[in-house]
């Protein structure tokens, strides 16, 4: 089977296997206090063009969110984010476990907007029993989201704006951050989302490390007693010099956007593709992310080779699934990918799909 | 400087890395859900005599003590331990975190017996107030202790049908286990641990693995939805495989027992010098840990050499230390430590220490 | 001013004052472990027609449904409601802050269906990825609901029916049941609740108590330890006796359904006030609450004399808003809302309101 | 059988009773938004003697330092307190609920001292494994303490100096504080805790209401958002009025103080009686609680007529047990229990008890 169904199917780059190899028996200090995490953080540091932001490095996205929330908040406040978000739907009430409320706001493509956090906001205040209900404190985003979506320079920094007008901290998700900033059309920058995020992460996991979120702290309330944080959620790794290792390894020469890049190109092949045989998207993207709606018969058919994400039934004889791309997708796999699409969709592009989105 | 202050201090066993190499461009299922995890999980049980034990493979200590115990206990219910227990005074609340207190009873060796078990259950049911106390329900044990001591298989024995008798759970913390398990005159395997315990785990951060600690469930109570309890502690690791990797090397041609005897084996050595020169130890043991008593004179002088941890102030000119060995631990370093101990220890061993332990 | 914003605004029955008065210098043991609370118990079971099912009496609403929730859940496991559940929306995150996230499912009329469960169950084990997303485990249903409608008795069963198939406990949110009990049309005694449900509460603080809530439990499971629950939540009062004795006056002589049937006669007269004005309603009822469609204007002129509660905003002119009555209204004031509404509202039927609702 | 177990074995004072009959029928805002609340909140800042300090009511003790202490600490924050302190010893994990641990000191008398408190926080921060254990950032206090010692204005002044040197919040139980501003030899005033703490509470459960606590918080920070942790927590009573009536009637006319000097002044008839039988005391006091050591035959033949509570077994024929007077102690059952203790001691003064305590 060839596995497009996740951008965390194989282990690492190589550099950062090279990179493991190499360190494996120096000594160094635990939990993250050693040099080479302190190289990975500078080097982020230096990527984000400011050198008094915080970087931690944690293991997992769920335990970075949880992490990062559960430092922000007061217990009664709660996090804003669309029904999409990973906090909201994927992550076995991690963030409720930590005792607080994760608040949606409805969105199509994954994404919310400045004038959505201002209106739940506002009402909150406006509520005469305001004491009643969680007072939303923290606005959590992914980009790219969940759907594949990248939020622009401008819509984010009217989130920033938004958020930091009402007194709200604005987190940002960048589990698959590199896709993002590899991606065509994309106008955020790492200095850009140091400049309007309280905190967000630079994923690993799904770009080219074995395991691995950089989280970078710009408000200077969020970094105090952080590491207490990591240690209380657990996610204070013994070893902690992995994750320096690997971000080091990703941070140098430009790797982590530069793979990123690779498995964007491929995802734009497959796009094509689809676009030739007329294939509707549950949302149009351009990262590493694809969601088609397709034939149930096709996806039968494609089942037998390829493994796929399950997305959402659109109507009765159409689904729409998720390929992803990664680091680490070979060329040859996608072009037979393509190949195997173009021959399944040709007949049905005859019969044209009317999705109900 | 040579680090004897912990047995994390290098990254992996050769073979580990191997694996990793070999596997790296594998493709596989996420979280754990795929063929090495199942090989790991399978080798372990049949190393437990039982094929009925759950296992499931956790990333850290904290992570597996926090998850094991929210998993077990009813919100009103708490784990008992020695004061010296990891989750007693090592882990910043992540137990408290899910909501249990945890109990402490006095120990002086890092271990704790049926007898206080039984009096700190049965007080507690004879509390008149017994609803305004925290419930007892779980024991927790960690073996080896936190102060290198082991339990003997009698005690085991006991703690294991006491615990049964008051319908406790007991939950062994095998973070060293390797180390017991290759001590001189320990007589306690995996397959009395699988009869003995509701749940214990078998630790691969501190024995050779990169990281990574294998739970293994006995009572099928315990076994129901864990691994929803694993995704809700930020505890499922993406490239679950990585786990799996790990274990099925450490688990293969006895490769785990046999890198923790090379521990014990240098530990030994270093007793034997410690002994020779009359030098007193807070606690006696046979694991990798050392606990000596040693003059504040001679540890300004080892610490220009060596890094090791600061255990507790005896008197005004002795403290205690921690030597730890490894896996990885080179014999050279062992045998210069023993040379510079003898070297410094020679005019002490005129004036006899007398610590007040 | 007049108040008929909610149904607590005054003390409590004259039965239940006389009835403080004249316990109160007997001595009782503390905690609810006297002789009235016992007998107030005693006589809940006679109503439930159960003698089997455990009484524990509780101080508020919000503090019942969390203590109950967090004795029914295991960690990873969620409760389902309408959005418009008071859990979910009115209690400041007070689920959430025991580790538990709320799982909505969308409701006109604050009643969720037998179907809405089975979808969303079936869905949740379907999921291929159910790990990484909350179990639902337990059905809250309020009865009266928050927006005063009531479960038929055929409801209730396929609710209980399906919630029993499936493995989730029912539990039933009864803070104004007092009010379904005396509602013309009500097909649902106490006995029905303990025979449907595995949970629920008869709500005193609404309906003529100075507070208290009683949870009837009738699942052995939820029995066990649920006085330390109580404790845990800071719910067990000290003179616990004073529950005792509210729900011992209530449950004699038939009390706590004739003062509700009083509040129930009167909201029927507001009632036919609105309807002969042909005032068009958010949600149609026969309780104690009544939801009516009112222009800003009259509002505006009503709002001088009378509070009602802001229930939301319908259209550019018109608002839906809140009228409670209670087991201490007044009769005459009664007959000044319908006097002033008759007047208020005459101008108004010219123009026939039409709510987008 | 008479009561001497406790200080909340009646109702309530009788001025209470008044008010709230008089009170039954006015319609009120819920919530404590109603005059009498503010009315009553308005009395205790002028007996602090600043209009500065934010007054809450809540119902109980438990409920009330669970909302304190989860309002004031970041999740990876303790509360440190003596042993004897009713968060770490009688409230069933309450406060481990919120996550956070009580970190416990030594006390043989029930305080603690500013020693006490600076040697945990700086060993705390001298750890170089600070990050691993809990962060000590709240001092809880009971006054009168469980065991019935009062802190002298010295003692309060020293803890308050060192929280607020070391940047830790001091927070003070005051379940019994009228007993203690009543007892002989106090030298703490309203004012003086208004000026050392930065949140304490007055009770009002244990002397003479029904229920209920008002928390005084003087330190800003503590003060924003609390009404919404309330709410969280459960403990925002419908009917706040209910405790406003209650302490507006007690803060009126120095009635809280002079029912409790009414216990006072009867527990020190006991204490002299009990001093003239040579009967020692576990702890000595001078409130309403008293701690004597009795022979188990006397305290057979006392358990007939009157009822007290078991403190602890002292050897292997005595044991220290507690008698509580109370706002409402009739004079009459204290003539007669000093009476019995006479009659029963006599023979046993030839015997001199010597416990070892």
């Amino acid at each position: 089977m060839i596995y497009f169904n996740n951008d965390y199917c194989e282990g690492c780059h190589e550099k950062i296997l090279e990179a493991l190899v190499k360190t494996n028996l120096i000594q160094t200090p635990g939990y993250g206090e050693d040099d080479i995490c302190a190289s990975a953080a500078g080097k982020i540091q230096a990527l984000c063009g400011r050198e008094d932001v915080a970087v931690h490095f944690l293991v997992g996205g769920t335990q970075t969110n949880q992490t990062v929330i559960s430092a922000a908040l007061r217990p009664h406040q709660g996090a804003l984010c669309a029904v999409s978000g990973h906090i909201a739907c994927h992550e076995t009430g991690a963030i409720e476990a930590t005792g607080h409320k994760v608040l949606t706001v409805p969105s199509e493509d994954g994404k919310i907007t400045a004038r959505q956090v201002r209106q739940v906001v506002l009402a909150h205040r406006a509520d005469p029993s305001f004491e009643h209900t969680v007072q939303p404190k923290l606005v959590y985003i992914s980009n790219p989201s969940e759907l594949g979506t990248l939020y622009t320079l401008e819509e984010l920094e009217n989130l920033s704006a938004t958020c930091h007008e009402l007194g709200l901290y604005l987190f940002l998700d960048g589990a698959r951050l590199g896709y993002g900033l590899a991606s065509r059309g994309n106008d955020v920058t790492l200095p850009d989302l140091a400049r309007l995020c309280d905190v967000f992460y630079i994923g690993g996991t799904k770009v080219g490390a074995l395991f691995g979120e950089a989280v970078v702290i710009t408000n200077p309330t969020l970094k105090e007693d952080f590491r207490y944080l990591i240690k209380r959620h657990g996610g204070m790794l013994a070893k902690g010099r992995l994750l320096g290792i690997q971000f080091d390894t990703l941070m140098t020469d430009n790797l982590y956007v530069s793979i990123a890049a690779h498995a964007v190109h491929l995802a734009d092949r497959i796009r094509e593709t689809l676009d030739k045989c007329g294939v509707p998207y549950l949302v149009p993207g351009v990262t590493n992310q694809i969601f088609p709606i397709l034939p149930d018969a096709v996806l039968e058919e494609l089942g037998k080779t390829y493994v796929f994400c399950e997305q959402e039934r659109v109507d009765g004889t159409h689904r729409a699934i998720r390929f992803c791309t990664s680091w680490g997708t070979l060329e040859e796999n996608v072009q037979a990918l393509c190949d195997d699409l173009r021959i399944l969709l040709y007949p049905v592009n005859l019969q044209p799909v009317h999705p109900n989105v």
